[in-house]
């Protein structure tokens, strides 16, 4: 009983999800779907993502968040397009909600749309939300041990932020042993270690989303 | 419909929840439901607790995972009694769960019952498990916006243990702030800065635990 109601949701939000994505297809928009822990770092990494990559492309972002809308104000200092959800207690996003926010939203122009997914390591991979890809911030606070721990996110993401590098010297965290198990769970996954507060390693993020955006125009 | 669902889940949970807490005050067991977002250190400071108190208490612990048995065989190290459970992809522990897993344990001489639950700040909060008390622990790396973010599992504690003050120095967290907001919460929340690390503040976290087993014992 309890897993034909969970069936039921995960297929119908199947269908919202494809639809979105075949809108997104046609507007040649690459929609990244940014998950974490909470205080990971999602909404730093993406205020400088969005500041450092202004002049090259047209960036929106949807916040998702249980309530407040504390990011969204962050965002919008950038000067990038902003909506905030509020889940109301939900543990994360799903298509209907990217649904109704995309209605509201004037993404004609846009290059990328970033999804800022609720802070959880658990749910949110559960639920496509239209996007090209998932990508998963890990803090390196969190410890190494992470990927193996919550598998089902790292298995679904394309790509795996290391982030906080700059706290590298004061945790006990292996770089090499996490990357073992992230790859392990996901061989095609692409790792970036970053400090989204030095800047570190952020180049080699933005030249990976570049080329997405490409493919995405020549798709 | 979705409601209606999520109704009755969170029904059968409190009447299994009510059984156990039933079942724990008669054998006058403490029990604490340990939460927080993944890698918040819930399995070092368990670590900690289980090692500095082991001769004044008989404490057993219930190790909830998605998968793995990993903190299981750390919390066995201790000496202390250890039964993992794991959810296969269920984002927290719910009150059948530590039913079954209680049915299998030999708690007749136990004192404390840790219920270390699924690292994550949403879903845990809304499952009681037969607990004395709520206990969050919220990594100062994680950031001070936290409780306003997350607020239910906050409101619901009745402890927020603020992790990782060794790193206080390299991270821009302000404990006043953060502490602030889980009192709008919840007025009555004890608050301890600790470092499981370094040992730093544990023997406050300690003395609340005393004073919570005799509370017991006299109840």
């Amino acid at each position: 009983m309890q897993i034909k109601v969970l069936r039921n949701i995960l297929e119908a939000n199947q269908r919202i999800s494809d639809q979105l994505r075949a809108m997104f297809k046609e507007n040649k928009i690459l929609v990244i779907n940014l998950m974490s822990s909470p205080g990971a770092g999602k909404t730093t990494l993406l205020e400088k993502t969005l500041v450092q990559l202004k002049e090259e492309f047209n960036m929106a972002v949807i916040e998702g968040d249980i309530q407040t809308s504390n990011d969204a104000m962050r965002i919008a200092a950038t000067g990038a397009q902003v909506l905030q959800i509020n889940t109301q207690g939900g543990c994360h996003l799903d298509a209907s909600m990217i649904q109704e926010a995309v209605s509201q939203m004037e993404l004609d122009s846009s290059d990328i749309l970033f999804v800022e997914n609720v802070g959880n390591l658990v749910c949110p991979a559960e639920f496509s939300v239209g996007e090209d890809h998932k990508v998963t911030i890990l803090s390196v606070v969190e410890g190494d041990d992470k990927p193996e721990k919550y598998p089902l996110i790292f298995a679904e993401s394309s790509v795996m932020l290391l982030n906080k590098t700059d706290l590298l010297p004061y945790v006990d965290f292996d770089v090499d042993k996490a990357s073992g198990f992230a790859r392990s769970l996901n061989k095609d996954i692409t790792i970036f270690p970053v400090s989204a507060r030095t800047d570190d390693g952020l180049d080699d993020w933005h030249e990976w989303l570049r080329r997405e955006v490409d493919r995405k125009k020549q798709d």
